[in-house]
């Protein structure tokens, strides 16, 4: 199961590097889009940092750096972002020069793509990080940096919107798998780069307790999985006036290494999509439903989180589209806002059908995955693997 | 994930094919193996068939072609074998011939293809079939074929295990996914061979309630799962003294076409390794073993046939390990009776470490899957997916 999304990164990064040569040789032989508003050097810039390497981290690794926030190590973090991110977002940009079908050309994703090459000028030009206030003028490029992409992927999921609308023939857009890859990539990159930020910024708010900046050190599952269900009831309570019952078990106290805030979304995300599947098969009241069951299982290798309901399932031939994000069920995009900045929470997404594979990029930056099986006619199971030693580098498309 | 096996017949399709053309490509240009024991004008006919296309058929084909049993249908059945099964056995030949890491030279994989040769002969001097009394010859050489292949898988379990042993390094080892590649298309040619044959040969037999040839019209998965479950926890008794319980879950009046042998198979498999998985973790007697879940849910598309323990699962790295060929468990191969050869039924492979990736072609056979998540420190999940409708071709490798 590790294969899958090591294969996907790999894919995706061989498809990155693709692109970026593609791009490259395009900007050196008669410019690109991005030539018609960006000065010849900093186009240049970006196609020379799209061709570097990217350098990943793993969960421990930001554990050992973060555990004494030192000045001195705020001041090495700090350099390090301003080295990497650049990359980073280079490598973006010129992916985002290269989508096919001309998604490149959506007016929603040339803004994504500005906001991507406004982040690389800023922290190229950035003097240098040398000193306890350079990097306090820097935390705060960052947090600037982290607001302006707060909204990158409604307008993604936009951009892909409007593509779809524009082929007309359905059978044809269902099967993009360049798109859905890209997207795959092009959000996991994300997820990397504001967890980087975000830790950054977090290490310099005042400590909380067992938190070394947004990662918990003592992070219970089974807690956050008591919140997640409370969370997604009380929507569902608000929506239908009902909500079904779920069970949890496993063991309270059991805790380890891992980001809240990314735990929840994911939980909240399945309970929340199991808690809807039970409530519409037993909209008449006649039956009482019966409850969904999260369970939460202590390995040595992963902590799962399955998430089990009798709503009903779906059939097998159904299952990609779970995963896709080419089918939105939204009626129009919500505009987000962006207060959320510091917590590093992911945004919520509800009403783009991103949830799922959206989740699934959360599970598999830190090594996990997230796996769907769905029998039809009687329901569905979710399978949240977390990787317990945190050792996995993220995965960098 | 209809996608799965689709995809692997296919390129084990391509590997096949690839094959052929290298043996043919050798025949032609120096002989090969085959060409020492064998006269050249065979060889050149078995690889002349070989480049043939293989004729696919789906379960409702065969429902629907034996729906009535005249002498004029077996007639035609005979017919559509003795052109068939040639082309099958000949792909198989060709395939043999080629394997890596000098498998193809293993005696146990020589007298297994020699085996297919023998079988290729006799179908191909078999004068024809054009009336009753022909087609009750060609009969008889189908129940004579069907009982020489009946210990081909142990055969090359012996053949595969040997080269195991040669090849020392066994991280080397764990990585042949050629090997498994073959296998799985071998075996996955045998059960339709097998079941070809098999429904040919019944349709002689004495009719069945609700039977046409090996397929039951009225299967109900709920009572071949219950009759699974009393035949391993009989196995279980047997073993540890002691069994724990199964709770089966499901509508036992609910019935679809399906081959009630196959079925039994794979839900043996399952329930059995539950049994083991429970009991051995359960086995101070301090704590009553949790009961294994089974429940059969009825979709339109598939009927999912779920068992569920709290064995304590296994690490999701040890996951690809459950479906190879190439880590036994088995302290020696033990010879196969070939008792039962005209019940259509697969082999038992106890002691080979076999049982889930052959019940996963059993399952994918007839278009259906098999899949397992394990929750480490829980217990593991198995879904059974069944496809309802019948209508899917059979994958050629």
């Amino acid at each position: 199961m590790a294969a899958i999304p090591a294969a996907a990164a790999m894919a995706a990064s061989n498809m990155a590097r693709a692109a970026v040569r593609a791009a490259a040789a395009t900007a050196a032989a008669c410019g690109t889009r991005l030539a018609d508003s960006v000065p010849r050097e900093i186009v240049d810039d970006i196609f020379a940092h799209a061709l570097k390497k990217q350098t990943g981290v793993s969960l421990k690794y930001m554990l050992d750096f973060g555990a004494n926030p030192i000045e001195r190590q705020l001041v090495l973090s700090a350099q390090f972002l301003q080295k990497e991110l650049p990359v980073r977002l280079a490598h973006r940009v010129a992916e985002l020069e290269n989508l096919p079908y001309g998604l490149s050309s959506k007016p929603q994703v040339l803004k994504v793509r500005d906001w991507y090459v406004e982040s690389f000028q800023e922290l190229r030009s950035f003097p240098g990080v040398r000193n306890v206030e350079e990097e306090g003028a820097f935390t705060d490029l960052l947090r600037h940096i982290y607001r302006r992409h707060a909204n990158v992927v409604p307008l993604m999921a936009m951009g892909v919107s409007a593509l779809k609308k524009e082929l007309s023939d359905k059978s044809f857009v269902t099967e993009m798998p360049e798109i859905h890859q890209f997207l795959d990539g092009f959000y996991l990159s994300r997820i990397g780069i504001r967890m980087l930020i975000g830790q950054h910024i977090a290490l310099h708010e005042p400590p909380k307790a067992a938190h070394i900046g947004l990662i918990c050190t003592k992070c219970s599952p089974w807690q956050v999985a008591q919140d997640a269900i409370n969370d997604a009831r009380s929507i569902c309570l608000r929506e239908y006036g009902t909500a079904p019952d779920v069970s949890i078990y496993g063991d309270p106290s059991f805790a380890f290494a891992y980001v809240p805030s990314h735990l929840h979304h994911m939980v909240f995300e399945l309970v929340k999509n199991s808690l809807r599947a039970v409530q519409d098969r037993f909209d008449d009241g006649e039956e009482e439903p019966p409850p969904i069951r999260l369970v939460v299982a202590e390995g040595g290798e992963d902590v799962t989180i399955k998430v089990s309901d009798e709503g009903g399932g779906i059939p097998r031939s159904g299952l990609p589209r779970i995963w896709s994000y080419l089918y939105s069920t939204a009626k129009s995009p919500v505009q987000l806002d962006d207060s959320v900045v510091e917590s590093g929470g992911p945004n919520v997404l509800a009403g783009y059908g991103y949830g799922l594979p959206i989740s699934r990029l959360y599970a598999r930056y830190f090594g996990g995955d997230l796996q769907i099986i769905s029998m039809e006619g009687y329901g569905t199971d979710a399978y949240l693997h977390l990787n317990r030693l945190g050792n996995v580098q993220e995965p960098l498309p």
